[in-house]
């Protein structure tokens, strides 16, 4: 049984720790937080865990294996950073950090010392992402031209971030999960419509050396809420409604065909009409699967599906695009 | 009657022709193409109509008032050159020429010769934008946020231009038909994956100096068919989705309130839910306004609603998107 | 080249003209309404066809070879009995007849004197009905348990019928070309809010003995269009929805399996969750394709597929319906 | 503070006894189940809960005001009329009996002990719902002229009863509630494809002598999930769509107008269309307001919007609507 202590008790935490309690593999062992009423409800609703506000007796105490950080992003560096160095395994929450920098320290301080180091990126462990994978794995789409995805809706303004960095994590780390290719820069615009600096509304485009593409629109104010992924290849196209009650993912055997027999310049391009297929997805709870997927990588020191890596791809993006919006769509170089 | 002639009788000048017949208060006297078939097509239908594959017939036609252009973009610019040079009010499609410059001349031309010049944007006639012009002009949205436009299905491609000269157009002529304020500098990207040096897949953002954004994606490789528009504003939002049957246009009253009254740092953010209303549409076909709109602007000598400013406005944007995607979405100055 | 003489150019007859004369194989050479400006219209766009006010004149014709009927269904027998009498060819306008008793003696016309009889149930011609055709002979649903069908909108009133003699037709067209298995009986239900004794929101039950069951649900008051048809089988079921504009029909492998080896009232009921598939539809446009059926049957005499039995048994059960809710749902045998 | 005791701790049970302990005005005192596991469970969750397998303790406990019932349907009599009997208050599961004989003693002994008696027609207490009544009783719709209800899905077969009896007492007990007029009789149609004699696909109509009309249209064989429900009325109608994340009451300014001033038989009937509204509605909890009206009227005494007869008005239709389809649609007075 692994013995896990959380690290922040706020809107994401209390999920985190339900779901390791009934993995049956792990059991929280400390709650940490610095909100003494949090404390008080772990205490209630789990009588015989400990809970504490100071951090470092989450790291002094052997007994614990691995700490699922939860606090704010400014926070993670310097909480992952003293878990690893104390030999604690470590799930953070996504965003990993704050900084590239900080991304490539927290990967290396794992390496060096051996331990699992897991970012919290749920909706890869999706039945619907899932299933994306698998198409995509399985050379369904042939090619891949362009993938396009969408995520707006009235949200809550974030105090510290732009809308980039609240809502596209979720979106990069599937593109991440989906396509080898790295990218190779970004573009990025967006505006500010409050006066704090931070863009609630943004587009990001990622440019990869193959020509393939992938664009994010992020948006706080849209009063409709869409959620839809595109992903285009050669053969086949996915596209992912998140918003779709059963039929999330759906595949087209729709495109164009080009034909260059003639020469680039002379191609001839026709239609292909075929059918759409929407398969069953697994209705397993995403969380779960990834509380399973960090305990199972503990107990056995494989590599986690979404490792830190992934998490480092993630935050590399979103700082080159953080740095191309300031200067008005400017290529950033990854 | 005013006296009307055709140049170019290929996918739209047919549609032109009826609606121009059918106005009552014009009448088409001459059919110009190069291709004889159309010709006999035209002899066929409109027994009376003269054809010919002479423009030159058309501009020294005295009794020919007015000439209605809708040939290859390419041959735009001069087409219509030299009906203002003949004395002939015009009617342009979109959109208006290759390049700016060309475009900037013939709004001179038309005015130094006093003639009626106009493009057609025939979108701008729609019920649904003319209903979207009438919600905007009566202040209901307030300040505007932001324009998003999606346009995207499997398309046919163009052999000479990019998808956003071809997509595009519709959408840029409604933003600049709804928003007062002149663009500053735009940034694009896009991708090619057939090899002829023409995007099928683009994105397009335009800047303002209020801090107002749009943005607007084209896509040839689509399998799924999307026409929707976001016009974000202050107070209200539209969304303009073409595909619907009865409801094009739903206009929410929702979005956030922001309180700067502690300062532009702490400026506390709250959402504001209301109702939603879709109101009736009309049904005109919109060439058919169209098309009475530019009889009526020869007669009276009035402005067009879609006059050459508009076309110019749009070949400005579309010039500069392209000159920004080849330069990886450089911001470029309108 | 089949001589064809149609009857009616009102809404429908100038499609049925067209559609024949761009067949190839058959020529409209005479055209009979009784209103002198129709037939103007008709001798304006085809200045070569015959027109007359008077049937007579058709039937006397030895060059017509067959008739194509588009008056008011009231007069539906006594044009087609004619024709028959005269040894001309028959497409009839559905519904068929007023009457079951008039729609079995022209199937028994027809027989006799070896003529074809055909009836324009359009929709059967659709590419989506078509492939639910497909589908269900493959076997692929199982047995089939129920369909329902959803026809309502704002629909214009009909003077002379109620919403099921209006909308029904079609709907019970599928539902008689995709099922085998003859009916036994009908309920009907339905409410006039007008008072000349139509009812214009109506619901029709057709009992089979196998345990099947079909319901029909039309309206002319909704101010939301819905056309769909589910088609429930014991392995799969199928979704019609004619408003969807590419994927109007769904196949989804979901339904219950029920095990019944420990007897019938312990019969144990689990879920089946499977994919839902889109497969690509012909878009051959229908009329064109039941005009080349009516053609082709002329010429080598074969059996229509929508032939005299199946305008028979639509009336059959339309019949039936009224008498029903004539009697608030009393249940009539066919 | 009443004191509530819960009789049935099964699927509904937590979610009655949860919002009861969060009104802050009552607290569920005793947990009354046959089922030992269950009654763990509810020690484990709330430690001062007396739990007890004999409804008699229930019964004899004088500080018990009031007793939640949801047991199954076929014990719900009994329980009932026990509590009134030693003075209890009584909210009650829907459906409120299996017989009407049963739910008028019921409504009887409530009256006669003057006592509090409620069932818990949750769907009543959506914003949705209240929002319809109240723009039904602004008289917005004008004359009502029919109701037609939807509500499919893939569902679990009930063991002892047909998919009306499960599924119809939702959007029935909605009829009554927006419905003043008394229905007069029922027609009702139905299929079973299991063997065990309970309909799985059902058709219910419901006269009235206005010539309003109700239609219910249940199914637990859909592969396809839709919950709507159209109320048609002179002037405007509403369409309530449950599957809708946001927009799920929907009023039409749209029909047709009906002229009879040249008398009934030939009245003119013309379209209106209008604007469409979507109406934002309040987000509380259905269970929540529910449970709050429980409690108010047993402080006050006041009548329930869902009271007793309510339940009984339900029960009294589907009691007939098993009758008729027993006898294949024959009307059922009521």
């Amino acid at each position: 049984m692994i013995k896990v202590a959380v690290a922040g008790y706020g809107y994401w935490g209390p999920n985190l720790v339900r779901n390791i309690q009934e993995s049956g593999k792990a059991s929280v062992v400390t709650c940490c937080d610095m909100n003494p009423e949090r404390l008080k409800q772990v205490s209630s609703k789990y009588p015989s865990m400990r809970t504490t506000s100071c951090y470092d007796d989450v790291l002094k105490d052997p007994s614990v294996d691995a700490v699922v950080i939860a606090t704010p992003v400014a926070t993670h560096y310097e909480f992952a950073r003293k878990a690893f160095e104390h030999g604690k395994h470590v799930l953070l929450e996504k965003p990993a950090t704050s900084s590239t920098a900080e991304a490539e320290k927290l990967v290396e301080l794992a390496t060096k010392n051996k331990l699992t180091y897991m970012i919290d990126h749920t909706f890869i462990y999706t039945g619907a992402v899932r299933k994306m994978k698998e198409v995509v794995d399985q050379g369904e789409l042939g090619e891949i031209y362009y993938l396009d995805s969408v995520r707006i809706n009235l949200g809550l303004f974030q105090r510290d971030v732009n809308v980039l960095w609240d809502l596209a994590p979720h979106d990069i780390a599937i593109l991440e999960h989906l396509v080898k290719e790295r990218p190779v820069s970004v573009c990025a615009t967006g505006a500010c419509h409050v006066g704090n600096g931070h863009e609630n509304v943004a587009y990001l485009t990622v440019y990869y050396n193959s020509g393939m593409i992938a664009h994010f629109h992020n948006n706080w104010l849209s009063p409709v809420k869409v959620r839809t992924m595109l992903v285009g290849g050669s053969k086949k196209t996915i596209h992912y409604d998140d918003m779709e009650v059963s039929e999330k993912i759906k595949i087209y055997d729709r495109g164009v065909d080009i034909d260059t027999t003639e020469g680039v310049h002379d191609a001839r391009v026709s239609y292909r009409l075929g059918d759409m297929w929407a398969p069953r997805l697994d209705q397993t709870e995403a969380l779960r699967l990834m509380a399973g997927e960090f305990i199972d990588c503990v107990q056995t020191g494989r590599r986690c599906i979404t490792d830190g890596n992934s998490g480092l791809n993630v935050v590399r993006i979103l700082e080159a695009s953080e740095m191309s919006i300031k200067h008005r769509g400017k290529e950033i170089k990854l």
